[in-house]
């Protein structure tokens, strides 16, 4: 038997790459479905096809490789919403975008889900311990606050908006159905799961929202603005 | 040694109302923190100060004790929202009274939530074979309709409006953040656990509602229009 020759450099990179990939993506499944302690590094490491020794080479350990799950899930969202297209010409169509997207990100993504309601029940243990994730949401709050101010000086978007609660509302409106949609379709006698109710609720979502945002957009006089929605 | 003779019928029951309801009160605690499979029957009892033969006694297993839980703790607040002052001459002001209502019930009840959340996390196995959840659910329903349905003869609320839509979004802005207090707080740099930052939530749920339920509630009096609802 002869050695083959070892694999050019740009190929191991784009193996390892590859490897990483499937054990995130792994690893996002198992602890969505059954939170940190209830994860096991074993299926992890059988449903993305490599070795256990492999796996703590890449990642380290059990909680390390559960930090990186939360970090790549918020990192993929907060990309994502960043890429939007935020026309500050349309502030209103702006926030109704994220909105949109947000709602069916989630829906579409039911382990995030599953993830944040571990890190909860956890008391955010181990998200106190990222410094990314708190980055990347600063920026979407600053983003937020411009569309909002621009709205403002448009007048199509009341004054003193709080860009995190807005968010907050956002995020509950996008995922309070998906935490609670058996109890609530037990409850209500509606079929929360389906196609058809989640469409209607984010039509729902998306009028809440703008009825509240453009309630009063036009009452103030332009003498009793603020300075910071006058400047451009 | 003689015997002391038996209790009075009256006091007997008494006693056994007052055991019942501290296994209730203790299993609640006990479910709504550890889940149905993390409670522990040894707990509740020695936190009912009870011995495990009389919760058996009462209860019959743990999966009808964990029902029990449930059905008191819907029965609970369904019959606190049922008792509130709906007013059919104040629409709007009688389903902001049930939004405050619903908020603070759930800011005092933390073990609710959790409650919530195990049931969810085991896809509603066990609220979907109560019917009595359903039936006290149906009935704030149709009295959320009858509150509606005034709203939109009296020209103060926006006609068309879906009952369950309504109690889905009372329910996610009452509980939303108390899911996920952790996560917020870690990613947006506030304390969603202090009092000061959920009382401002209130005032902004109870703005987000009201100016939904009221756009275009006048649509057929032209005189009667906000401007807000001219500009749009």
């Amino acid at each position: 038997m002869t050695d083959s020759p070892p694999p050019p450099p740009a190929k191991r990179r784009r193996d390892a790459e590859r490897t990483r990939a499937s054990i995130l993506s792994a690893a996002t499944r198992e602890f969505g479905a059954h939170g940190f302690s209830g994860g096991r590094i074993e299926r992890i490491a059988r449903t993305a096809r490599c070795n256990i020794r492999l796996l703590y080479h890449y990642f380290g350990n059990k909680k390390a490789l559960y930090i990186a799950v939360l970090e790549a899930a918020y990192a993929d969202l907060r990309q994502r919403q960043a890429a939007l297209d935020f026309d500050l010409a349309d502030p209103l169509g702006s926030i109704e975008t994220l909105l949109r997207f947000t709602f069916t990100y989630f829906d579409q993504n039911p382990y995030f889900e599953g993830l944040l309601r571990a890190e909860n029940m956890m008391r955010g243990k181990f998200l106190t311990q990222s410094t990314r994730v708190p980055e990347e949401a600063a920026r979407l709050n600053a983003r937020l606050r411009q569309i909002l101010q621009a709205g403002e000086q448009q007048r199509v978007i009341r004054p003193g908006i709080d860009p995190a609660q807005l968010y907050v509302t956002i995020a509950a409106l996008s995922r309070f159905h998906l935490a609670n949609g058996y109890t609530l379709s037990a409850m209500l006698d509606v079929d929360t799961h389906s196609a058809e109710w989640r469409a209607g609720r984010l039509e729902h979502s998306v009028e809440l929202l703008r009825d509240w945002l453009t309630t009063g957009a036009s009452t103030l006089s332009p003498q009793a603005r603020q300075p910071a929605a006058l400047a451009t």
